[in-house]
């Protein structure tokens, strides 16, 4: 069988400095990294968004996913070339560019994989972009743990700020799935070893400081953000912010660098701005604001995409990074599959290979919720795209396709990824449409809730309208914490929900768009720096652990140097 | 006062292209990571290392040094420099390059600073060599702390191998000075959370897989080398590897791209390579072999340094790496200050700039210890190099360097620090005299020590060749494990001492050269991959903290993104 691998190392990849080209950047303007990655500073996109008018900005995001997820990076990416293929024969189309997260080491060396597309729809050098990449992530953690250390080490030296070893919120992080981390003491070195005290290490993708990374407009406004983050309270339970232990210089100088988006290209050579990557429960899952701004700058089509289903990963989009970077899609693409259809139907996740229409029928139910979501709530036209599989049926393909566009709603299948940007010209055709026909309405951004309403308020208002549960619960510890926000002058913030992509309400297993259901909220917690209050309304690991046989175990590299066993 | 970071950042500098080009190289022979860092691929420098014959090797080593050291890189910087600017109007004495190690980000946060040299010697960009550089020791970490993770995992899904909780030797790494994470508990985080044990973090530097790294002669040797690190015994006490649990796959892979040597200039663009830095205690504390065998290929003269005094720094490259990479220095530069042999002659740190011939020549015992044993142990030739400082007189200096030369030692003061490489000419000039003289009596490689003695006979010939100590002393349990390395096939392993480097003794109040004493080994430890028997006979920090004011508070980023603040 025909690998991701075999298919990214087969690829003929154009050199970055022609890719920049493209894009309009003179080779002096970029930051190489090797001859296939570049970085580019964040003054060249400032002086390009200068002189250029934004183009079309497209999300994918998708249903609520099944377990093995329905494909939106690979149809990010098929879109993309979709476009750039269209445009072969009508150049009045212009040219796309693609935003897409940067893939952790966890899953890389877990379960997952790698996360550069897949089949014939990949970004490459898949293997760079799977392993370290630029450094961007090494640098999150290092900031991040710079801080960490730093708060230690000042209740180490006198602790002078009063800091309450019971009330520390910034956890240490490294790149890995490493379960034996999740509950840790440190500080048992002796008498120079540190203050003893319970700790728990977090993956990196689910820091703050990855949070603040993606959502910052400039390095001042990084810097700014970074000095927010509060890493404690003290025993007056006030809170001990990265400012007030004077570390937010070192952290905005180990993350200089890093904050310049990275650009590399599809295997059909359409340029590809990857740039960080924060979690998408906790934080709000897309990539770097500065990313998906140079992509707007310099082409005619941004696609990008955000993660779990439209509930919570579009839901953050619109609300979080839009609303902060003062952007607006013309279209969304939902990503959808038969066999996530068909899940939602009723039908078992061993099962829904098998042909069986009805269950897809019935599975509609969800795929519409988050349609009309968009569409009634934020004034988006969706456009869904059917990920096709090899076990796909064309008579359950065609009547989901009929389905949909008897309610009036657009719909396509995609082959993208054994077909590449050929297989994703209907898509690109569906999506042009829809975006035209929104700009000549310009309705502009409807957000699903108000920032100047109270916290508690925007937080029902999201479980309503966009999750259709009847109400919240909130219990006492939730809203005295809310209104401790409220007081210290965080009520205006976005709401940020961490709660399971599988259903629309907090319970995995209710399939389909359950009804008169409640959203449970177990805690709050704000991020002062990223600027967003975070609700947790579910279990969330922000440490993942390694199965019994991880991929690290296949993963080689051959005498030439050549990578192996990463799909 | 113009301080380092303002010398570095009003430097010109070539472009990296320009760089490789003066020694050979095509632009598409080299990995950019911008336009003034590089890293050359290991195929490309074996090819070099074929056509091409090896230059003269320069090592730059010191005398026992003060807590401040005396300036080993920064001289190494200056001699590159003198030596490119000798061959201006000498054009047969040919090109020097530098090969220099990594700095760890510790220092920079703490209380040392970078580690690029200093003054008019320097190499540069340096706050990017100072932070991250091209993410070498963000990659060995993630390769160090992969084999942690999937250890635990190991236990923590059957234990399969039976792997002691209690004689676990791999430690996770961080690149920061965290003394809190000196002694700690893991595997709390309840039944998911692995299997609690006691554990402790060091700093990257201090990692097995920093020395093995820097040790490698290529990628299939790296992996074969990270296969045999002993992570841990089991319950019969036998050793469990990296290739027992199937890691040396995935850790390669993780460091495939940072094996490659990195090339940057000096601040007079002699070409360096900068790459690898392990400690000079626990391990063998020089940059990594590909780094000098690169430098040795492409340039006429390779000036390379070797971590604290010579009785350490020295007796390692030689005994470990040299004998590894099958190379040998022509002639070496002993780095000594007024200061340091003031030091040595009694005087207090407080008062060392004061003026005191008397002192300075009472100091000398030390530096003629270690000049003597570079000539009648090694069959070396020791050039003194005096590091001047602001504060030297020139009665001292004079008095200085003829005692040396009244003893036949090649002795010359240098201004490198504030002239660069026009202040280290005499320098230059001594080395190409040294060398040619050494070559024409072509003496070759005379180690210490050889390899096939006994582990225990090894240690005492260093303890009294080198150290000048009448005896070891070695208590049962250290001969025990030494005889366990022994029966596990590692009898021919090179020594690696740890001790202080402030004495030549393990006490480091002793100065001077101090007779009779004993050596106390406190622990032996097999680093199988590196390939060799690490003796511990001090106190040995593996994992440094932060002082109440660190550096880090002073770190910052202006507006337009220069960083301030690093020294």
């Amino acid at each position: 069988m025909t690998t991701d691998m075999d298919i990214a190392l087969n690829a003929e990849l154009d050199s970055i400095i022609d890719i920049a080209a493209g894009l309009g950047l003179e080779s002096q303007d970029i930051i190489p990294y090797g001859w296939t990655k570049a970085k580019v500073p964040v003054d060249v996109l400032d002086k390009a968004a200068e002189t250029t008018s934004d183009g079309h900005l497209i999300l994918v995001t998708a249903m609520s996913p099944t377990p093995a997820g329905e494909g939106k990076t690979t149809t990010s990416i098929g879109l993309a070339d979709g476009l750039n293929e269209l445009a072969r024969s009508k150049p009045d189309v212009g040219q796309a560019v693609l935003a897409l997260r940067e893939p952790s080491m966890g899953p890389v060396f877990g379960m997952k994989g790698g996360a550069a597309g897949g089949g014939y729809a990949q970004v490459v050098p898949m293997e760079d972009i799977n392993l370290h990449f630029t450094g961007d992530f090494a640098a999150i953690a290092a900031a991040n743990n710079l801080a960490a250390t730093m708060l230690d080490n000042h209740i180490h030296h006198g602790n002078e700020l009063d800091v309450d070893p019971r009330r520390i919120h910034i956890r240490r992080v490294v790149d890995l799935n490493d379960r034996a981390l999740r509950g840790v003491v440190i500080g048992l070195g002796g008498l120079n070893g540190g203050v003893p005290r319970e700790d728990a290490f977090d993956i990196v993708v689910a820091s703050e400081v990855m949070a603040v990374f993606c959502l910052s407009t400039s390095l001042t406004d990084l810097k700014q953000r970074l000095g927010r983050i509060v890493l404690a309270h003290n025993r007056s339970r006030e809170p001990i912010t990265v400012n007030d232990i004077g570390a937010a210089g070192a952290l905005t100088a180990l993350l200089r660098s890093a904050l310049a988006p990275n650009l590399v290209q599809s295997l059909e050579h359409s340029p590809a701005f990857i740039h960080g990557g924060p979690f998408a429960n906790i934080a709000h899952g897309c990539n770097s604001l500065l990313a998906t701004k140079a992509a707007l700058s310099l082409g005619d089509w941004t696609v990008t995409e955000a993660g779990f289903g439209a509930d919570l990963g579009a839901e953050k989009f619109l609300g979080i990074k839009c609303r902060t970077a003062g952007i607006w899609p013309s279209a969304v693409v939902v990503v959808a599959t038969l066999r996530a259809l068909k899940y939602h139907g009723g039908i078992s996740v061993a099962d829904v290979q098998t042909p069986n229409t009805e269950a897809v029928i019935e599975g509609m139910s969800n795929l519409e919720h988050h349609c009309g979501n968009l569409l009634n709530i934020y004034g988006l036209t969706p456009v869904v795209c059917f990920n096709r599989f090899p076990t796909d049926t064309d008579e359950e393909m065609t009547a989901a396709i009929e389905h949909l566009r008897s309610k009036g709603i657009s719909a396509v299948e995609s082959t993208h990824w054994a077909d590449g940007g050929k297989g994703a010209l209907a898509l690109a055709e569906a999506v042009v449409e829809a975006a035209g026909g929104a700009e000549k309405a310009g309705s502009g951004a409807r957000y699903s809730y108000e920032l100047d309403r109270p916290l508690e308020e925007k937080i029902r208002t999201i479980a309503q309208r966009i999750y259709g549960a009847a109400d919240v619960d909130l219990p006492t510890k939730v809203t005295r914490k809310l209104k401790q926000f409220t007081d210290e002058g965080y009520g205006d913030a976005p709401i940020c929900v961490a709660k399971t992509q599988y259903s629309l309400s907090t319970d995995g297993s209710l399939r389909g768009a359950p009804k008169d259901h409640i959203i449970e909220v177990k805690d709050v917690r704000l991020s002062a720096g990223a600027g967003f209050v975070v609700v947790i309304a579910g279990d969330i690991m922000t440490m993942p652990g390694l199965p019994k046989e991880p991929s690290a175990l296949t993963i080689d590299v051959t005498e030439d140097g050549n990578i192996t066993g990463l799909f």
